[in-house]
């Protein structure tokens, strides 16, 4: 396939693939997409650049990309120690009571996973991600691509990322937030409609899509949001897009190993294998701003009778980063806390990336098919 | 164009546009797509005969159609007196306050149209509108679809209209209803996602158009919700729809004459014009279920602390009735209470229905033509 970002980038398909997992992300590159990973979950740049050397071994060669959380504000930054102060009491024992009713044990003995992915999400370490990141993309030349999910990128990160060949892009909800980007010098807007996991805003990708495509003007498009086959890549480049931007479709593929517990899937893909598109719900409990979750006896919990409201983006992330630690080491696919969706619905099978690909090509070659003889 | 729809139906293009208005129904057939007249507004089926009579007159022999809301399950039937005594006070009290409050007029002397769309509810009312159509489907043969906005039509109905040529069409906002229409013996299921105006479900067109597609099999499907460009066209046959259902779209057509006061564009019409995107809201306050409408002072008003839930259907119909009526003949575009999808934020002119039509199929060869780039 050929489109304006598959010539700047060399991959062989414009299928964009966000997942925190470098196995999954490795693979999309070895497949002719663009792989890329998903940094917030390393507290520690030292695991990261472990991670990135890795992929580089495991790439052939072939380009991928990081995606770091820069938020463009956050109501505040410090130790975790100033932060934890912040968290009032209720919104912990909350916490505690409902893990407890949901049956999440504790955290194994001698794991120390309590912060896992939670300072991630401050500045100061997305930016550790950044300088991480780049000395890689001066090191092998594989790094093409940096994404950030929240907002645009600071002036200087998009000015180092350019000085090392690596193009800057960052996901967009609405038309407003892509010229804000484009303004910044971001040179692909992500543009994520409400079916979207994780953070979302309101517009649907139908209407949000093309949307920014004439908001944009010359500027080059990923879809996201509800993309999880061929034909959908095809009403993506319909729209006017120049590929698509792919996350909740890999989780149930089966280079993803993050959470597994023993042979088979893992805890996680199982309450995802069973989902339909259905049961994802958009809440501001995963992180303190709106995001697509797939739902469950968490989420649902969270939406019940006296339940708090979900504190503001970082202390939201603090207040349940111990428990997303123990849920995510626990076995109980009905009590998962994870964004999702809602082509969750169309993970039905644990496949491996390279056949993704490849039902995806051969699906998008028949949507044209089906468009021509309409023109016949 | 061509699909197996527009060859069911004889029309050169398979755009299906749903509208209240007569006006527009008949541009739509004429240009080359299939009129649908909303029955809804027609209290008295000699009413919509001598309309169905004008659509004869004015479609040069052209295939039109109709639909009509009858509920598949409806709480209670009876007079508007027997349902009258089942609406809360308080709820009355609070319509009352929040027209007195947002400056919206009494009826004009001498103008009885607090009835206005109320009872075309009723399945009762539904039934006469079959009726009405039915004859002029033996009479003229243009009507050639019936379409029901709300579950699967009764089962006679479905017999009565392939008795007379008519095909039969039914909304969907789940897998679920598509499979549930299938059975009953629907012809066509029209697929709208979470976007569109009217009753919607929560999944979006870009997931559930698809997924509809898969289930149902032979079937086909009707794209609606988020359509108002060609670009979206080529989507809907990208994700496997045989055409697509309009509805929105077509309230900032020229031919739209409802509710218009003097000349240029009516109230309604400039709340449309001015709307972006993101000036919607799903809510149950149209009709007692999930409908999305265009976001305005009205919608805000019971969205406000202390406002009532929406009252279960047909009561919520009977309450705000006449408060329809008095916003319709008002004249502050801040007040309107009208179902609009998010495609609206593309309402942005006023243009004759054949210029939309035209414009839409233009730009949906130019996608198709993009799409083979993307191959070649």
């Amino acid at each position: 396939m050929r489109t304006g970002l598959t010539e700047k980038f060399g991959i062989d398909y414009p299928i964009f693939g966000f997942t925190p997992s470098q196995d999954v992300a490795a693979a999309i590159s070895r497949a002719g997409g663009l792989g890329v990973l998903g940094c917030v979950r390393f507290n520690d740049p030292g695991e990261l650049d472990e991670v990135l050397e890795w992929m580089h071994e495991n790439t052939d060669g072939k380009p991928f990309g990081v995606d770091v959380v820069m938020p463009a504000k956050i109501p505040t930054e410090g130790s975790k120690v100033d932060l934890d102060s912040m968290i009032p009491p209720e919104h912990r024992a909350f916490v505690e009571r409902t893990l407890d009713d949901l049956g999440v044990p504790p955290l194994p003995e001698g794991e120390d996973r309590i912060n896992t992915g939670v300072l991630g999400w401050l500045h100061s370490v997305a930016r550790s991600h950044v300088d991480v990141a780049m000395e890689h993309a001066r090191k092998y030349g594989q790094i093409k691509l940096i994404a950030n999910a929240l907002g645009s990128p600071p002036d200087d990160v998009i000015a180092l990322s350019h000085e090392n060949g690596v193009a800057v892009a960052a996901l967009a909800g609405s038309t407003h937030h892509a010229l804000n980007h484009v303004s910044a010098g971001v040179d692909i807007v992500i543009a994520q409609g409400y079916e979207g996991g994780g953070h979302t805003g309101e517009v649907t990708s139908m209407v949000l899509w093309p949307e920014v495509v004439d908001a944009v003007g010359s500027a080059p498009v990923l879809a996201a949001g509800g993309v999880g086959s061929g034909r959908q890549m095809a009403a993506a480049l319909a729209l006017g897009a120049q590929g698509v931007w792919m996350g909740t479709y890999w989780l149930t593929a089966a280079e993803y190993k993050l959470g597994a517990a023993g042979d088979g899937p893992s805890t996680v893909q199982k309450a995802l294998l069973k989902a339909t598109s259905r049961d994802t719900v958009r809440s501001r409990i995963y992180s303190g701003k709106p995001a697509r979750l797939l739902k469950t006896k968490w989420t649902q919990a969270w939406e019940a009778e006296g339940a708090p409201d979900a504190l503001p983006m970082p202390l939201q992330n603090l207040l349940v980063g111990e428990a997303h630690a123990r849920i995510s080491v626990s076995d109980d696919p009905e009590v998962v806390a994870m964004p999702a969706g809602q082509i969750v619905g169309r993970c039905n099978d644990i496949v491996p990336v390279a056949d993704m690909i490849a039902d995806m090509v051969a699906e998008y070659t028949e949507s044209v098919a089906r468009m021509n003889e309409s023109l016949a």
